[in-house]
């Protein structure tokens, strides 16, 4: 049997996707055959418009509508705090928390040794370039990249790059521990052990 | 912050699919950014163009290019036997397989009482009238619907109808027992029951 040419070429767009096996890709593509086209022809605008309509901010490097973006020109924001990150994704992350109101910068991506991705292929010169530029205004500077491997990595490589451009910025790392709804019980030995070093007086 | 409104449609685009939940849909579309942009155009393509390039055989209800579709009309098949099978996508699997040469017939669904599906919401008279019209040329049906209580409850209702419309038929169900990999020892008692029950001389 000759699998028809337009489920085909859309079953395998699909399985260009992270994380979308070939069977993932058939179920989605079937499922689609019972959409209205009304729909799918959303879906089909959504798609081809997803560049034209964001922008990657020149200064902060997260994905916006324009450029600057909107954190990085709200007056309301505390522009003396930059918090640093790996994705676009995680400004969402924390702009969800609603808890911070500092600025970001976006690195897209770690220095990752065993995929070839070093301290050049990221926005960290950007990063230099912009605590230099911005001085005295800059007056903590927040890493925030996961707590792997390779996040660990560059917050530490980061740390020492950015101490040579400013002596008395404060630089500091997200806070390490038990997240919420964990069980003592069923935690790691490295994540209690950060737990313990990161106690606050309570 | 505000998400460029050209992401936001893509992540609820993706959202509506069966199984990705907000968190996969945000992936996805931050992945997409970084697609190139011809490829975005022929992922929206393959989108807008399933259900044009595709069409349900009017006989076999079979998802094909053409109606009726090339199973249906393919003269070096057995016109015999008839498969029946709950979904489009199950035709894909058996063909996978290579070892039935028969014909098929697609359910688009199966009798589930607690979602209001009953047998006139699936294509069960269209399979009668068929073998009705077929006659003596159809000697065999195999009811494949899938072996969970809906498809059973499905085969046990079609094995009921067919008997109605043909004494002489042979009504046959796909074989149960343990599938190819399995282990005797993680294998449910229902499952080894069947695996008894259907045992074959060696």
């Amino acid at each position: 049997m000759k699998i028809p040419k337009a489920i085909q070429q859309l079953i395998e767009s699909f399985e260009r996707l992270p994380g979308v096996g070939p069977k993932s890709a058939q179920r989605l593509t079937f499922y689609l055959l019972h959409v209205p086209q009304v729909e799918l022809d959303r879906f089909a605008h959504s798609l081809q418009n997803l560049k034209n309509g964001t922008i990657i901010c020149s200064n902060c490097f997260s994905i916006g509508e324009t450029d600057p973006c909107d954190i990085c020109t709200d007056a309301r924001r505390d522009q003396s705090v930059i918090c640093v990150l790996e994705q676009p994704l995680d400004v969402l992350a924390l702009e969800r928390s609603r808890k911070y109101i500092g600025l970001y910068h976006v690195l897209h991506g770690k220095i990752d040794p065993l995929n070839n991705i070093g301290p050049d292929e990221i926005r960290i010169g950007e990063l230099l370039q912009r605590v230099r530029e911005e001085g005295e205004r800059v007056k903590e500077i927040i890493l925030a990249t996961n707590p792997t491997m390779e996040g660990e990595a560059t917050a530490m490589y980061l740390a020492k790059q950015l101490r040579g451009v400013s002596t008395t910025i404060k630089i500091t790392r997200i806070g390490r521990g038990l997240p919420t709804g964990a069980d003592l019980e069923y935690a790691d030995p490295t994540t209690l052990e950060q737990a313990m070093m990161g106690r606050s007086v309570y």
